[in-house]
């Protein structure tokens, strides 16, 4: 593995002209909360909603002209093929999108959208990466994989360099660990900018394999996962974990409660829509995974792509 | 009057330090599903979730400290009890608010957590005026009027002045007409720094006196009012309607469902939290109330002041 700041400082200037340059945003009434300083890097606000349209574009315009020709290709339920999908299109290639025939409706639509070219399959991962597979080669697509891809990484990471351009003095990094692509992007461009920061993971309880396999120091898959965040069900990739141990100081988990209380305190407070994915480094602070008493934290919300019509805390006993 | 740039400007310069320079956001989707460039200006992201933060901030650090100490005072419902209470607080004086019985619970809950001093009445315009006078007579407080006063008409002219700052080439400037605070001060800034931009005010069609006072070349108050959109349920003041004929191009009306599609969109494309009154503008433009096509628009999203738990578009026949 070569990720380093340089790197991910060539992926910012390569991924510049297409993306956003998201807000950070700050609120009193969190701060007052916590009493900490919170500092929001808002990826909800991202192009395709979520930090995914970072690692994504990074890796469609790594390619060469010749490799581009023949597309890209992934599997994804959610973000990543989105994002992917609108690389293409911006590079004017193909993208060939593997999703379970269970995904969310709404993200079928965005990829669609984009002009991304769904083949469904059985929502299991063995379906999904025969599928995809496949696919590879029938078309020899390039294979932009969400998470273990060191162009990926280089991608993810360009949002904390963002962040920490604005805020250098940060004293925490919090972000959610899935497949810990943005775990370790952000981990590797916050430990160069500034050595002393605390890189902390965030986690549902209902899918604490990056957890786990921290404190095991061994990689331990998911057997099962049980959670809202649907962008966390995955298992953290193994060259992501390895990177993980070298840069991460912590990984903490959350409750499915923690999960919608936070998200609802965000969207009440900070008047963004947020996916519960990215709620979930705000569920520690509020659940107390970490003492940010006097701190100042830089929270990356990863997403905000979630069906409006179906809201966790509308119709449910013990909502907020 | 003297309502002019100059006063603007020294407004923002006063008010700087204590409100947040909102960002402007752009959005593809809706972009292509209109044929033209919308800027939305996000006072959904001010201090206390709307532009009246502006105003009522400017008013307060505008008086003389011997008429500081008495305190300011108020009678609304809404945003501007909540704005004026902060900006009460950060100058370390008293505000007295009056609100009706029948506001809306988040609203009383974010004037209490401001410290504002709050004397509830009968909700109809002569008890809201008649417990503010005698408030006013008991505690000599400084009335802050939340649109029929320079000193808030002046702050509110200062998010169009941060927005022409960043796009300067706009054709159009869009916002929400409710008393006509907002509208003076925007069509005011506007018009110095672009003389040939077109300002739009838009209003439901449950509350029309502005657009009906505009056609009919006098200021026609509401007799009554039926919109979702609960900023916007106040007739147009006196000086507000003179400026109004004086500066605005025009005045649009949209219809209750058009609010709730345009608030569901907002929410659902550009990833923030909108209250109905902020939609108003977008749903002028999804209604065909004016050509956007190739037009280049500013939109003033007003607020973001909102019951999560009791969204429009949940549980009623007819929701998008």
């Amino acid at each position: 593995m070569s990720l380093d700041l340089a790197t991910i400082q060539a992926a910012h200037a390569r991924i510049r002209p297409h993306i956003t340059r998201t807000p950070v945003l700050t609120n009193a009434r969190l701060n007052a909360a916590c009493g900490g300083k919170l500092f929001f890097k808002c990826e909800n606000l991202q192009k395709a909603g979520a930090f995914k349209a970072r690692g994504a574009t990074n890796a469609v315009f790594s390619l060469a002209d010749v490799e581009a020709l023949r597309g890209v290709a992934t599997h994804s339920s959610g973000n990543h093929a989105a994002a992917l999908a609108r690389a293409a299109k911006l590079r004017r290639i193909p993208a060939y999108i593997v999703m379970p025939s269970n995904s969310a409706k709404p993200k079928i639509r965005l990829v669609e959208a984009y002009g991304g070219r769904i083949t469904f399959c059985e929502p299991n991962q063995a379906a999904r990466e025969a599928t995809c597979l496949r696919l590879l080669e029938e078309t020899l697509a390039n294979l932009v994989h969400p998470f273990e891809d060191e162009r990926v990484m280089a991608g993810q990471g360009t949002a904390a360099l963002e962040l920490l351009e604005e805020i250098p003095d940060l004293d925490y990094l919090l972000c959610p660990v899935g497949g810990g692509g943005l775990l370790c992007g952000t981990a590797v461009a916050a430990r160069a900018l500034r050595p002393q920061i605390k890189i902390v993971g965030t986690e549902p309880a209902g899918a604490d394999d990056a957890a786990r396999s921290f404190r095991a120091h061994q990689r331990i898959p998911l057997t099962t996962s049980d959670t809202i965040a649907d962008g966390l069900r995955t298992s953290i990739g193994q060259t992501n974990f390895a990177l993980a141990r070298q840069y991460v100081d912590d990984i903490v988990t959350v409750s499915e409660a923690g999960i919608v209380a936070a998200m609802h305190m965000i969207w009440d407070a900070v008047k963004i829509v947020i996916e519960p994915s990215a709620a979930v480094p705000y569920a520690a602070i509020m659940e107390q995974r970490l003492d940010v008493t006097h701190r100042r934290v830089g929270i990356i919300l990863s997403g905000g792509n979630v069906d409006l019509d179906a809201l966790p805390w509308i119709g449910k006993k013990g909502a907020p």
